[in-house]
């Protein structure tokens, strides 16, 4: 981890004040994806910890998890598959819900999108409670694949609940 | 425009049909976006003709824009602008609405993601009516910058309505 690239990421990362509702501060990430050259540090970044573990799949997560995961797949010369929004993806599927602060949603993922001997590295932006992108990291389990790791730009202190990531390699580029 | 990508590419999207609805052949990325190799030959084919056009800006599409627009962004050295479905951006926003086969939807994009100098390149994966992509445009110039081109994995022959894009520098890497 490089200390100059967190302090810049943090800067990046404004703060927007009760969006989408009272009381949640967002974590914006545009001014992030405005600077090409933070931003390739970044792909850099939060590619490197999983550089030398073979990794041969990188499931990004719908919508956000798309802006990064295309570029740290072609930086890991891996293959990119999209965990979507339930109804998006047009082949046969397999589908893990999970809760939000008020009720439940879900992710989607092709079937044949993985292989048994498959090796996948999660990618998202920011981790909050953590139930996405352990959904995500389900789907990936359904067809028989194996999580390698979930990287993440920016994971927000105390909110992801106890357990739910338990013994996965999640690793952060900044703690926010 | 290199022949072997064009065949490469319609072998890749694969037809699903009657998705999302019947009559509909649905022409589906996700075999591209698994291919490593084949994705950095798209990615540098739909750059290369803004390569020389001062692009400053590439504003994808939510959702599919986003997979192809980050990269395309980074390899032009531009920044990165997301064009999302309304209420998903924290920050002030303007807003363009747009037919779809039944109803309608609507784009935002921040406000000052652009300066009036901006030179934005218009980037997602497939130009159908030409409905989303023409509200992307107008929600570039809305804030007073200039798009220089529209650059599209593939364009649908025949379905993009008369006049939508006149006068846009459109380029796709296959017709379909």
């Amino acid at each position: 981890m490089n200390d100059a690239l967190n302090v810049r990421l943090e800067h990046e990362l404004r703060i927007i004040p009760d969006f989408p509702k009272p009381g949640i501060r967002f974590r914006d990430i545009t001014l992030l994806l405005a600077n090409a050259s933070l931003m390739r540090e970044v792909i850099d970044a939060m590619s490197q910890p999983f550089a030398k573990r073979d990794v041969s799949h990188v499931v990004g997560v719908e919508a956000r998890g798309f802006l990064f995961g295309v570029s740290i797949a072609l930086q890991l010369n891996a293959s990119f598959v999209p965990a979507r929004k339930p109804g998006k993806l047009p082949a046969a599927t397999v589908r893990e819900s999970f809760a939000l602060e008020y009720g439940r949603d879900a992710l989607e993922m092709h079937t044949d999108a993985l292989r048994h001997d498959s090796r996948v590295l999660v990618v998202d932006d920011i981790l909050a409670t953590g139930g996405t992108i352990a959904a995500a990291c389900r789907l990936v389990e359904r067809v028989g694949a194996r999580v390698v790791g979930v990287s993440v730009l920016g994971a927000i202190a105390g909110l992801c609940e106890p357990g739910v990531l338990a013994g996965r390699d999640v690793r952060a580029l900044v703690s926010l």
